[in-house]
C-alpha cells in the first residue's frame, strides 16, 4: 500500500475538497433526467456548488465555456436533448456521466457510447450499468474483459470497471455497498452510506452531481475527486441515517447533514460516534487483480 | 353483501398486494408529468416497486415489453410526448391512466380519449376529471349516461364511473373524501386518508403511480388492485399526519409510513390507535344504483 | 412617507392579500423550469392558490384565458417552450415573468426581452438579473440608466429596477437580503427571509410563483401584490427556521409555516417572537433617488 495514502491521507483529501467546492462554488452545468433535476440540485447546493440546469442547444455555446464543470445523465433520455449532451461534452471543460439504465434500449446505450468516446472525466453508474457498458463498449476490441455475468458480482463489475477505464480513459466508478473507483490502474473502494438510500430516487444521479462538482472544485485528480464524492455523500447518509424514519426524511437529513459536514466529522475517528468516519471506509490496491485484503 | 369479501377480507387482500409489490418489485415504466416525477418516483420506491421514467419514443419497442405495468399520466401533455404514450400503452403490457385535468383543453381531452381506447386496466381521476371524461366519452353513445353535474357530486360522479366502466372495459377510480372504485358491476367505496393530502401537489398522480405497482403485482383482479392501492395510500397519510405540521412535513411522513406499514398495521383493529386500519372502510355493493348504506 | 403607508398598513395588506388568495384560490398558470416544478407548486398549494403547470402551445387558447393569472419562468428555457410562453403572455391574462439568469445566453436574453415587451404586471430577479436586463433592454433607449456595474451591488441594482419599471411598465422586484419593489415611481423594501433560503434550490422561482398568485387574488395593485408576497415568503422562512437543522429541513418548514400563518403572526408585533413580524421589515420612500434612512 502506497504510504501516503492512508486512511488518514484520504479523510484530509475528502475533507479538502469539500472545503473546496465551498470556497470556490463550482458552476455545475446538469443536463440531467427530469426526475432527478430537484435532488441533484439541492445535493450541489447544499455542497456549496452552483449548479445549473440548461439543456437547450443554442445556450451551449454562451454557456457552458463558463462553467467548472458539465454532468450529464441519460435518464429520461430523448432525441431532442441528446444534441445537447453532445455539444455540452464538448465543450472544453471536463465533465462526468451518468449513464442511468445504459441498458434500458438500443437508443440509450448507442447514446452512452457516443458520449463515452467524447471522454468525459469520471462515469458512474451501479453494478449493472458499469457491466452493460462496458460488455458494449468492448465487445469489439482485443480487450481481456469477456462478458456481462448476469449475477452482477461486485468482482465482475470491477473487472468491467477496469477494462472500461483503460479503453475509454475515463475514471469509472462502480456504486453499491462498496464503492469501486478505478482509473484502469488504481482501484479506490468506499463503503461509506446506508442501505435506506437506494429507497430514495435519484440518489444515485444526486452523488454523481456531487462528482461533477468535486472534479469542478479540482479537476487535477478525477480519481481522488469521485472517490472523495462518493465517501462525503454516503457519510452524509450516515448521518442523516441517524433521525430517519424511513426514505423521506432520510433525504432531508442527509441533504441537511452534507451542508453541515465539518472537518472532524469527515477526519476524525472518534468511535463514540455511531456512523464511521470516511478514513475508515478507503482501501488502496496497487494490483490489478482484484479486491485484495481490506 | 358477499361474505367473502368483508372487511377483514380487504385488509388481507391490501396487505398481500402491499407484500406482492415488495416481494416482486414491479418494474413500473412511468410516462407522467413533470411536476409529479419526483414525489411518484418515491412513492413508489417507497412502496417497493421500481419506478422508470421514460418518454422517449425510441425506447418503447426495446422497454416497455420487459415492464410488468405502464403507467401513463396526461398532466403537462405536449404533442411530442403522446406518440410515446400511445405506443406505451399498445405494448401489450397492463397500463394505468390518470387523466389529469382531462377537461383542460380539446386537445388534452382527446388524447384521453384516444388513451381510453387503448383499454387501461385503470383510470382514475377525481369527480371532475371522471365526470367530465365520462360526459365526452359517452356523449354520442346510447349509454345511460346523460351529463355532467356541475355541482360536480360524489353520487353523480360514481353513476359517471360506472356508465364509464362498462363502455371503457377499464376499472374506474374515482378519489375524494370517499373512493369509488368500479368496473361497471361491482362498486367498492374506500375512505382512507386525510384532508390536508390534497395540499400536497401531486398526490393524486402518486396515487395513481401506486395502482400501476400493486396492478403489476397482481393484474388478475384490477378492481381489488386499484381499491387496496388507494386505501393503503390513504392510511400512509393518516399516519403520516400524526407528525405533520403542515403539507410539506405530511409529504414526508406519508412516504415515510407507506415504507414502514406492517402487517398488524394494515389488517388489525386496534381501537387504541388514532388513525383506523384500512379494513373499515371498505363497503361493498352488489346493485348498481349507486351507494347504499355503509 | 404616506400617512396611509406606515408597517401596520403593509402588514395588514400583508395579511389581507395571503387571506385573498385562500379565500379565492386563483388558478395560476406556470410555464415554469423544470427543476422548479416541485417547490413551485407546493409553495402555491400550501399558500391556497390553485396551480396549474402547462407549457403545450395547443392547449393555451382553451386554457390561459380561464386562469386568473399566467406565471413564465425562463430556466431551463428551450425553443419549443417559447411560443407556449409568449402565447400565454398574451392571452389577456395578467402574468409575472422570472427571467432566471437572464444572461446565461443571447437567447435566453432575447427571450427575456421579447417577454418583457408582453408587458408582464411584475418581473422579479435578482440583483444580477434585474441588473442583465436593464442593461440590455435600456441599452438603445435614451434612459439615465447606464450601464450594469460589475459589483452587482443593491443599490445600483435600485436605479436599474426603477428605470427597468419605467420604460417596461411592470413592477421590478430585486429579491436579496433586502428587497426592492418599485413601479418606477415608488420604491418598497422588504427584508423578510434567513440567508439559508439560498441554500435551497428554486426559492427564487418560487417566491415568484407567489407573487403571481398574489397578483391572481388582486390585480389591482401589483406594486402591493409583489412587496407582501415577498414578505410573506420571507416571513414563512424565518419560522421554518426555527425548526431547520438545514437547507432540506427548512424547505419543509418553510412550506408548513406558509401554510399555517394566522393573522397575529402577520401583523402583530410581539417582541417576544424569535422571528420579527412582517411589518417591520417594510419602508417606503416617496423619492426616486434611492434607498433613504430606512
Amino acid at each position: 500500500m502506497d504510504e501516503e495514502r492512508t486512511e488518514a491521507w484520504w479523510s484530509r483529501r475528502a475533507w479538502a475538497l469539500l472545503s473546496a467546492v465551498r470556497e470556490r462554488a463550482p458552476l455545475v452545468q446538469c443536463t440531467t433526467n427530469l426526475v432527478s433535476m430537484d435532488i441533484a440540485a439541492n445535493v450541489l447546493t447544499a455542497a456549496g456548488a452552483s449548479p445549473a440546469m440548461l439543456h437547450c442547444l443554442r445556450e451551449i455555446p454562451d454557456f457552458t465555456p463558463r462553467c467548472d464543470v458539465v454532468y450529464i445523465n441519460v435518464g429520461t433520455l430523448s432525441e431532442d436533448w441528446l444534441p445537447s449532451m453532445r455539444a455540452a461534452a464538448s465543450a472544453g471543460r471536463p465533465w462526468v456521466l451518468d449513464p442511468v439504465a445504459a441498458a434500458a434500449s438500443g437508443f440509450r446505450m448507442e447514446a452512452c457510447l457516443e458520449l463515452l468516446a467524447l471522454r468525459p472525466a469520471v462515469v458512474r453508474g451501479n453494478a449493472s450499468e458499469i457491466l452493460a457498458l462496458a460488455a458494449s463498449s468492448l465487445s469489439d476490441s482485443s480487450s481481456s474483459f469477456k462478458g456481462v455475468d448476469s449475477s452482477h458480482d461486485s468482482g465482475e463489475a470491477l473487472q468491467a470497471a477496469k477494462a472500461l477505464a483503460r479503453s475509454s480513459g475515463s475514471v469509472i466508478a462502480v456504486s453499491g455497498a462498496v464503492d469501486f473507483i478505478t482509473d484502469g490502474q488504481q482501484v479506490i473502494s468506499a463503503s461509506n452510506g446506508v442501505a435506506m438510500m437506494q429507497k430514495i430516487t435519484a440518489t444515485g444521479c444526486a452523488v454523481t452531481a456531487l462528482i461533477a462538482a468535486f472534479v469542478g472544485a479540482d479537476p487535477s485528480d478525477a480519481l481522488a475527486a469521485a472517490a472523495c464524492a462518493l465517501a462525503i455523500f454516503g457519510l452524509a447518509g450516515e448521518i442523516g441515517m441517524e433521525s430517519a424514519k424511513g426514505p423521506a426524511s432520510l433525504r432531508t437529513h442527509l441533504i441537511d447533514a452534507l451542508y453541515g459536514l465539518d472537518e472532524q466529522t469527515v477526519t476524525s475517528r472518534d468511535t463514540s460516534l455511531p456512523w464511521l468516519p470516511v478514513f475508515r471506509k478507503y482501501t488502496v490496491w496497487g494490483d490489478l487483480q482484484g479486491p485484495g485484503k481490506p
